[in-house]
């Protein structure tokens, strides 16, 4: 394994997942933090030659203003998670990284979400596609050249954005640059700004949010194009990664789901955002589609998301399942989910960016269909089974230690 | 598909689930009960020509005194389960079978089930078990005379038995046949002698039970000496179906599970049975050691199996699941399953049946090794998790279904 | 006590709780339903000298055109609630009071109530407030001498009404009455029409829901002024109960709400007009005042009640109460509360009518404001937590008890 | 109010609610420390002129050999309780506090406790009564004199005694300070040599465990001789306190509860001792009895406490409540309680001494009937009914607030 330096390039680079990979990746290096909950330490995956954390460096832009140490405060202060202890020793390599981010873009990221923008990321509103993108270029070139990366993986983190109303995803690459070149801000959201601008760059893209970002006609054509990885959406991080396991038992033991009832709460940023109903919507579609795949019917679904601030970064998911048994008998499962949210979805996100640096380096490009496990709405063809998912993930393990 | 009548003798046949297997074909045979709940039905199974429900006749062995209608009456008084109008429409076909069940044996069932016992097998009280198997065969060829079975599949249903201290786990058929043709009752329990019975007989043997069965060397000899089908044990209908699914999860994503606590609450008979501590030890074991198995550690582990009166036939398992995430952040997931006991276990009992005879027509004898999916304590070699032994049960219907 | 008949006037006749009240006095009154759930059966007020279950005789209004016997079967074949044995026994006295059910009032019931009137129903429409007072009146008086009544209390139970945006809260009785009798429909629902038709005849009015029924200035003034007895509004049955008995243990330990979350499921007529926002607006409020009361402070709050129609009339809630604790820890306590909705209100139902009916006997008029303990939002001065409503019944009890 | 320093004297004084009492009590007289879930701080208790936080000083005995700092950082790691900056913030005063803590006595604290002894304890062991109760005695004197004290309270918080055969209870205090007197050390367990010593110097003796204590009609015949306050038994904090809300519910509503089966899991040291049997039938026992006096009927209970230790100090508590309402219709409540044992005890066990002080300031002596309301098993005649113990509660406070 080379000891190149890899480029992690953060968008919502100080939101509570970000800071929460921040401080684990700092942990890692340091090694002061365990490798629970990280996939790719298991042994199946470890002996695939994965980048060594040390390798890793972080930047990224973000709307906000604030750093490392503070957010990461909120969290502890809030949610009782991470250690004294674990935060101190990282501190200075998280205030290094700080320098490290940059003012993000506010293009069609709808007024929940500008709400909470800095000076500085202000300053840009207004600005055309073609300029955010290349200035969204110029930082991560620059990032790049000083940090002396072989590499850089832009891990799309933000806040979930509204749903856009364009024809855009019936476009091909040509006339989506044409009218992005003709100053038109109005076919694609932020996520997919940030998406060209990496692989211009021929940067890999991992889109862990409901948000748009590659999953375009136009942006698969262009990945290609650009001999680009990518892949995404939306972290499988709790309820909908139960209902991926929970679903096929109901399926194989042919028990008729007639209702599937998910209440979510919590009190993070992401759950301010998604209070807004706009916001929402794209949340709530990348959990409810799953069951109808899994079962071959569509039971009743119900799926709420609610912020509730005193829960802060620990999300509840309750969920009532009911189900016709034998001789029209009714049955029910509840569960209840206890989960930090950024602790579960951090580790995904550095497992993803080691398992896309390793297909970086086997010279692929395109999609990452293996990497459906890690994902709400996985983009390109996909079982929607958890364990089949796994066992995907586990062939692709197979086949690139068979090529070592 | 050929349509020769197919013997079902079930082994505890007045019990919960005998009584609405019962119930259950019935109501399949008189087209006025759903597919629901049986695997089988699914397209996947239901294209491999099985056996038509109207092929089944049902008789068998029960130690108490009762009959289909009374013991489907106190099921659905207790546990507002069945429907009126069913119970109505299956009546004249039960008070037949019931004609075909015939005293069962006594030995080594331990003294909390024998206090159930009624006066007819309370007087083979003594009986050798030479005298008992003989007994056993005389019955079970009686009735597939007279009802004209083309093959018979011994089913057991009945109460779990008390572990038994004995040697017999490491001795071939030679030794176990020479032992109880002594006259020695000491070696094996009650359900070993039905086993014995049926592969003298050439039935299949399938054991839906935590009871020994025919899960020992000299019986898998034998049983292949006899060119016979068998399975078991013991039926993954609940809390451990759940664990199955649920612990693969923690697995794939490295998530450890510190501790797992399930505390079941039921009120049938069986619970009654469980409530005795010398018979409970065989559930809890079967449903102890596949945390293990599949996390590849052992969690802390507690199961509790509780008689409470009011719950009737409604199992309510309650699990807490107490995982470590990222940089040592202690979650939680808690479950609650709220199942019909006999009503999720008859369907399944009815499905193996089924397999069973199907792999019998292929010519095919020794352990059933593609049924893992549904036992908690499989015999022979298997996957300990739920979706690779569906996948399992998959091929072999593939297998089959190429064979056609 | 007297042995005079008394008439049980049913708003919302054939609806689920109606049904059920009629199911359950028609089995009292057989001598096959135990007294379970009825708080006037408890010793303390049993020794009152209560009306005798024989005494009472169903009629009523509704909408929709069916039968006690088709409406009963649907809760059986639905939520496998009541026993085919009762049904068949009390199955003639329901035929019986059939006859007395005449078509209801449609005066700002809303669009989603309107959808379910059957053509009787419907051929009113358009009826002035006084006209459908005079044939409300009309019905009531000739049912109340044909089955030769000592009194006639009205009991409503119809779906909840949408809010009515009207000045009426702030009227006297002379400028309500005059407006009415212009011709004016529109300053109160049909749940005050059936209130003042009551009050006109010397009738008791008992509001079950949270419609306004009589809680307005006027109606309190009628009442007076007719010497008659009102109390309300929404049955206390299930969470909300829950809450008035949880609250006040955090308010003594001084623990700290922070927020509490409610979901509720059903699947009954009454979920499916809850469905529609504006009827649930005035049930939500009805459940969200109470914990300010208790608390003496504000804490984030949220109740949701969705249709889910595999429940049947199984209402399911689940609550998460996340409070702080000392030195700022933060814990929580779920609870899910399973209760079949009809099941808990008619019981009660059935307790109001004969804790008004003893009032009556005792000369009183005015607003119960004894009665608290039934109502989600009681009329009148009142204690909030439960314990202390239950209090204050037991002194009443004392009262009446000293009297006699 | 005065402003003569108050002794707080802790047996078992470095156990977990001890520790968290000191730490609290540290915080509250640094003023860093909210005064949630202080009942003692509610309006209605204040401003009975209640000893001020800071003119209490910790003292106490205690068998095992560790100090403040390192218990409370325990407690912060396993169970993320506390903050690092309030823990910094008592560092110095906790310090000081550990100075006077003594070596504490084995008599008959059974084999599970003495195992955790450490050499000071051990080598004690042996000590008679009189010897044991004058070396109490010997060091709380100091201790009072040392810093100055007005009174001590002794507050006993050590872990739960095994249940003691033998037929002290029915002694009067002649006979047993005789026994004791003469050698014998079989009469009595530790708890109540503790209060003894208390009784013999004036002082208040207030037990928050379920161990004997002065539950004996000798010691409250020496109590009332000595003049001293007492109360007891076993601090309501979690389960038992939901039970005692809940259980006046269904009495009210005359709901039947058919079942109640609670599961208690929990990983402080308190669980496990409370994993010996032995010890766990004392603590059974005082969960168990308070639903027959609520309800006036026994329901099948089931009550169960299981060490499991990645929960630390989190005590999760599932209970699942069968009742049967109308018609026969059985529902079901379930609840899930998570709350932190020691931060539920602690601020009660403040509560009691600041009440205790109160009521010494009057003058009173004997058991303080009117704190029912903090105890599962209250000493003295008392409601079962939470509410209405709250309400005597209030009454005091009333008739306190008078005479000032």
């Amino acid at each position: 394994m080379s000891q190149e330096r890899i480029g992690l390039w953060l968008i919502g680079a100080w939101g509570g997942v970000s800071t929460t990979v921040a401080v684990g990746l700092a942990g890692l290096q340091a090694g002061v933090a365990p490798e629970t909950a990280l996939v790719t330490s298991l042994p199946k995956f470890s002996r695939l030659k994965m980048a060594d954390w040390s390798q890793f460096v972080i930047g990224g832009h973000e709307i906000r203003e604030t750093n490392y140490a503070a957010e990461a405060e909120v969290l502890y202060q809030n949610s009782r998670v991470f250690d004294r202890d674990l935060l101190n020793a990282v501190a200075p390599r998280l205030a290094e990284w700080d320098k490290n981010i940059r003012p993000g873009t506010l293009i069609n990221v709808g007024s929940t979400i500008e709400k909470f923008a800095g000076p500085k990321t202000l300053a840009t509103r207004g600005e055309k596609p073609a300029a955010a993108i290349k200035r969204i270029r110029t930082d991560i070139e620059e990032f790049k050249k000083a940090n002396d990366c072989a590499h850089v993986i832009v891990l799309y983190l933000s806040s979930t954005e509204p749903p856009l109303e364009s024809d855009a995803s019936s476009w091909d690459w040509a006339k989506l640059s044409a009218t992005l070149a003709s100053g038109d801000s109005s076919p694609v959201p932020a996520s997919t700004i940030y998406a060209i601008a990496a692989f211009e760059l021929g940067c890999s893209f991992v889109n862990f949010t409901p948000s748009v970002g590659s999953n375009l006609p136009a942006l698969a054509e262009f990945a290609l194009k650009q001999k680009c990885l990518h892949v995404g959406r939306d972290g499988k991080t709790g309820e909908t990664l139960m209902k991926a396991v929970l679903a096929p038992m109901f399926a194989a033991r042919n028990l008729k789901v007639m209702s599937w009832v998910g209440h979510n709460i919590f009190g993070n940023m992401d759950g301010k955002v998604l209070d807004d109903p706009i916001n929402k919507a794209n949340k709530v579609r990348s959990k409810d589609h799953l069951l109808t795949e899994i079962l071959g019917y569509k039971p009743q679904t119900l799926v709420s998301i609610e912020y509730i601030e005193s829960m802060g970064d620990w999300k509840t998911a309750w969920d009532h399942i009911h189900f016709e048994g034998f001789l029209g008998t009714k049955m029910s499962l509840q569960f209840t989910w206890q989960g930090c949210d950024s602790l579960l979805a951090a580790p995904l996100a550095l497992d993803l960016v080691r398992l896309t640096e390793r297909e970086h380096r086997r010279g692929k490009s395109g999609v990452m269909n293996h990497l459906a496990a890690f994902f709400k709405s996985p983009m390109g063809p996909h079982e929607p089974e958890f364990a089949k998912q796994f066992i995907v993930l586990e062939k692709w393990a197979d086949e690139v230690a068979a090529q070592q």
